[in-house]
């Protein structure tokens, strides 16, 4: 069912020098920071040749990474994402094997508008997954 | 100076329900469980289409992911893997950058047999970050 990995999503305290750190110290190709106000984050993009790194900062006062970022001061690994070719097919056969969905089990439209869903991370070996329909 | 992704190690307390989750729920390739007590883990590989994850449980005594796991005993994402081309090298511009690469500096022989580094967590946004020779 899952297919490629979309994403490694980072939080960070302080994006700018997250970014100089992967830019600079290790040498990778980074966007602009993007402002994504209906996810609550500001994102910079770590593009490698077979996936990428999204660092993500709080943005606004209700961001989903707030919380993380204050158990996890210096930031973190926060989530990976999987691609489907079909989310709410996905999301069916993961409900009947007894996997929680986050949320109301309707995907929603994700940071690269396409429909997304979050799994519960004590059902996947302590991880955020994310799905994103390819 | 970073090239691919070239896995996301997730430790787990439960090989084998955590291969279960990989191939059964989420539908993924798996490999048969591999000991690499030189290491100390026992490996599982999913296998993606553009990376890997590898699934990680402790073996022996002296494994480097125990405290891991006593710390987080539903597990969790404990290391990103980047390839670069020379290893030395790499290492080289880290140090000069002030980033500090943990043991005596030395590379050692990774997991796939190749060269490998590991870097401070606390100097790379709290990601505990492989570095192995392509």
């Amino acid at each position: 069912m899952i297919g490629r990995l979309n994403h490694v999503a980072i939080a960070v305290p302080d994006l700018a020098a997250a970014t100089a750190t992967y830019r600079d110290t290790l040498g990778a190709t980074v966007s602009a920071a993007e402002d994504l106000p209906e996810h609550g984050v500001t994102v910079v993009f770590v593009e490698l040749p077979n996936t990428k790194i999204e660092l993500l900062h709080p943005l606004g006062d209700d961001s989903p990474i707030a919380g993380f970022l204050a158990k996890s001061p210096t930031g973190g690994i926060h989530h990976v994402c999987y691609e489907v070719d079909d989310i709410r097919a996905a999301r069916d056969r993961l409900e009947s094997a007894g996997a929680r969905v986050l949320g109301d089990g309707n995907p929603k439209i994700g940071a690269h508008g396409k429909p997304v869903l979050f799994l519960h991370p004590k059902d996947f070996c302590g991880t955020l997954v994310e799905l994103e329909q390819a």
